[in-house]
């Protein structure tokens, strides 16, 4: 079989150190994938493009919390009962299988079980067992019984479970985001597609809230005529943010914001624009907590669409799970413009009366009295410990009173971008790849944008001269200190050690040479034009700031 | 009981938004802490500023492997059967305790075992079933029996597991350093110390692969009239890195400068000076894994001094156990100056004479015999299945033949600064801490150091009159785009909203006012001199990046 270009981006990945298959020298395990010395500072820096975004543009405030989830947040939010992947065991190959994974890619799981069509891949017996497996790591907190947690499966509870926190540090204005970046579990039955489907991954999670009355963005207007590329399962289409909103396409304006702004962030970070589109999902994909979801997907040449990131109205579904669990008031408020003043009656227990008729028990009855609606005291009659006392009407009061209310509580409403990071990156490689031969020999570049890439500048001697050397040294340490990723090479031809920057997709070059001995200047090297132009020293820092930074 | 510095800072960090306990809502657990908005930034920029460090200043490599790390990995490691923490039961209070933490600070735990003198804390009973619990959470890969793993107790394997590949990525030159930053756990028995004693905590490590025949370091000349603070467990004094090494106080230069690049870490961070000291790790006190350890101390009035950083000699444990346990060729190669000519003898296996005599058993006793030594030849017998067959001298020759040597073989050794994140944070957060009173307000300040603060500067319009506001938040946006983190704020005096940013560290706040109309200059205010200077408006991006990064 020729090589495709997963194989061919991942043996670079390998061989330059990007991605490794991780435990290898245990035999591995499918689904996990380290990242080398340059996959890292790829990631670092996507992960840091994408705070600039949803920080700094967006407004976004971040949080971290613990990857070990309290059994009680999981259950409340449905993942323990809902998070699950239909299986198949087979009882002769001793092996399980997602049943989505080995039918015909035509018909539907619910189809392959109605009409009985499953088959071991690997055997051929026919299995008719499917149920639904948990994919949560789970672990117990503290020794013998301890306290049963799970890995998180997203990094969104974290936030959800600290609402009340974040709208008092958000003096209690909406809309505001919460974003989360950090690892997501998810223990597949039997992982495929490589680094596309890991069991540990990068996630980048926003979790915006909005007043479900007002889904509008204060940023809306920047973005309204910007395009986005839609797909409705039957065609792709262009349309205009704006459009998209008022014509239905996309349920609200909020929505819409946050799927231009994850084109913007997705394109800026080095997607080919032509293998990129938004796909809703069919009613029947829904998460349990979605209401509506676009996923960002991006196309590869091996596995066709892949879903990178997914745009959620997950509306108050998980708010509103967390108080029901908790009881804790996680509720925002809808301050009036003129506090409203309303006559409430309430019931006002008479102790005197109370007391002599019911002894120890009246503390308690005053109790339940006090919190009773005035509408139900018409059977007034209360259960203490499974015994029943009917109260006489002489033992309360109902008095009216004027109250003050400055607003109304209500349960907010959560759009929610969440990113697949490593994902995200496998594309940007795949995207930015390209070969060819130059002199006989095979040549690579990753045209990675420059402020995403690994190394930012390639530092060299043109000879190992000492005085040379020197100079190219002292460049390499005065970038660095400027913060300035570089890489130091003095050994092969000055070709070979382009060639060695492209391929891991510096996009500068710096050489040294004995001209520098006499102008102070060096030449600089772009990556995709080949262009070399002389530069001073002393203007280096500035030059390179100004291409890798904001 | 007056509140202590740490109850102050911890109040001040829940409020502010630097830490919330964990899961509070369903109730909490001990030993987990959520970075708010503000802590979160405050870890971001501390980690970037550790990676300035090592790798811009020392030239490391960064890799990022999995959080969920295989059981053979741990095994191989020495973790399963050494990471343990001696523990005891009691039945009548169903609770389990660390018995370092129950007895009394002034004896051993080997002398109170012996003395059988450990007693519950809460009943009082005798506890005598001193035990090693391992303090790893542990889950599974997969479903049914699927595969064991655990939550990996420090980032350090995933660095040793790769060390093939990263050897080969250096170019096979030592020493070279790989660091990681990313969780480690601890399944503590009963966490107390609130957030010094994490079970889910934040590492920084560095691995650094030495020659044992030199362990200097290239740099070491820049830092050796620097002096170190260190304890002798006797006293504190100060030494210069150079005496440090060559009076033998630290083994090595390898040690000694990794130790200089941990204080000056520190101290720029933010720690106090005076707060600061290197212990050296007793006999008894030593990890599994090392032969010498420092642990950078820092003072807390409540805690007195907690190791913060452990700066230790793993020497070649580690990849000598991945070598046995795993197989894999771990090793590095010194090359000689010139290659050596070697005569060896081999055995070469006479398959005419070997396959009529052991028929179907001849092909594996040849490669038995390839495999053999020289001097082995004088007993010759091999076992296969079970079964010893003697091998006539016929069968074989004895072939002299040259080889040519380039260099030995041998395994590193790894020196390893190892910190905990979330201890500095802390640390940073009450050394910088300080409070009084303005006008009979209490006052707060955090003397963050700019480079780590969470919010860089403060952007208030003076009063909230259309035209200064427009400016106000302009200038918000710029400096939002330039990656500077700002903090709008328009409600309250301007007093107090300095006196809001002082308390949450941002060092400078910049109020827009009626004159900005007229001069297009901004009033800029320093959170640490109170100094107010007038500064265009078109100079703020460069001035503020001057004080916030490199």
């Amino acid at each position: 079989m020729p090589q495709d270009i997963y194989d061919k981006v991942m043996m670079l990945a390998k061989r330059r150190g990007f991605i490794y298959p991780s435990f290898e020298i245990y035999g591995g395990v499918a689904g996990f994938y380290d990242y080398g010395p340059l996959g890292s500072q790829l990631k670092n820096n996507v992960e840091n493009l994408w705070r600039h975004f949803y920080l700094l543009k967006d407004n976004c405030i971040e949080i971290n919390t613990p990857t070990i989830t309290l059994y009680d947040v999981l259950k409340a939010s449905g993942h323990v009962d809902e998070f699950t992947d239909l299986t198949v065991d087979c009882k002769k190959c001793k092996r399980s299988y997602k049943v989505e994974d080995i039918i015909d890619k035509n018909i539907s799981v619910e189809q392959a079980i109605k009409e009985d069509t499953i088959k071991c891949p690997t055997c051929g017996k026919k299995l008719s067992d499917a149920h639904p497996v948990n994919l949560m790591f789970s672990t117990t907190i503290g020794i013998g019984e301890g306290r049963k947690a799970f890995l998180r499966p997203e990094t969104a509870q974290g936030i959800f479970t600290n609402f009340h926190l974040l709208y008092r540090h958000s003096r209690e204005k909406l809309p505001f985001g919460i974003i989360q970046v950090g690892k997501g579990y998810r223990n597949e039955i039997s992982p495929r597609q490589g680094t596309l489907r890991q069991r540990e991954f990068a996630m980048a999670e926003a979790e915006i809230f909005f007043d479900p009355n007002n889904k509008s963005h204060p940023n809306f207007d920047d973005v309204k005529d910007k395009k986005l590329f839609l797909f409705d399962n039957e065609k792709e289409f262009e349309i205009k943010v704006k459009d998209a909103v008022s014509k239905k396409v996309v349920n609200n304006e909020a929505l819409a914001y946050y799927m231009c702004l994850t084109q913007e962030f997705l394109l800026f970070a080095g997607v080919n624009p032509k293998k990129f589109r938004f796909r809703k999902h069919g009613s029947n994909e829904l998460a349990h907590y979605a209401t509506e979801c676009w996923d960002a997907e991006l196309y590869s040449e091996r596995f066709g669409w892949v879903e990178c990131v997914g745009i959620a109205d997950r509306s108050a579904y998980d708010l509103n799970a967390h108080i029901v669990s908790s009881g804790v008031d996680m509720y925002a408020l809808r301050k009036y413009d003129e506090p409203k003043i309303l006559n409430r009656k309430k019931i006002v227990p008479k102790m005197n009366v109370l007391g002599p008729l019911f002894k120890d028990k009246a503390g308690v009855i005053k109790e339940h009295l006090e919190k009773m609606e005035v509408k139900d005291t018409k059977k007034l009659s209360i259960i203490i410990d499974d015994k029943a006392f009917t109260i006489p009407k002489d033992c309360y009061e109902i008095v009216e009173s004027e109250e003050k209310i400055t607003g109304e509580k209500f349960v907010p409403h959560v759009i929610e971008p969440s990113y697949g990071i490593d994902r995200v990156l496998y594309f940007i490689l795949e995207h930015n790849y390209s070969e060819g031969k130059k002199k006989d020999e095979e040549y690579r570049v990753l045209k990675l944008n420059p402020i995403v890439a690994p190394i930012k500048v390639g530092v060299f001697p043109l000879i190992n001269d000492k005085k040379l050397v020197d100079i190219a040294e002292d460049i390499d340490r005065t970038l660095r200190k400027s913060s300035i990723a570089t890489y130091y090479d003095d050994s092969g031809s000055i070709g070979r050690r382009y060639a060695r920057m492209d391929e891991i997709g510096t996009p500068f070059c710096i050489t040294v040479d004995h001209d520098t001995l006499k102008d102070n200047a060096v030449t600089v090297r772009e990556r995709d034009t080949a262009k070399q132009e002389r530069k001073k020293m002393a203007e280096l820092v500035a030059f390179l700031k100004d291409k890798i930074s904001f």
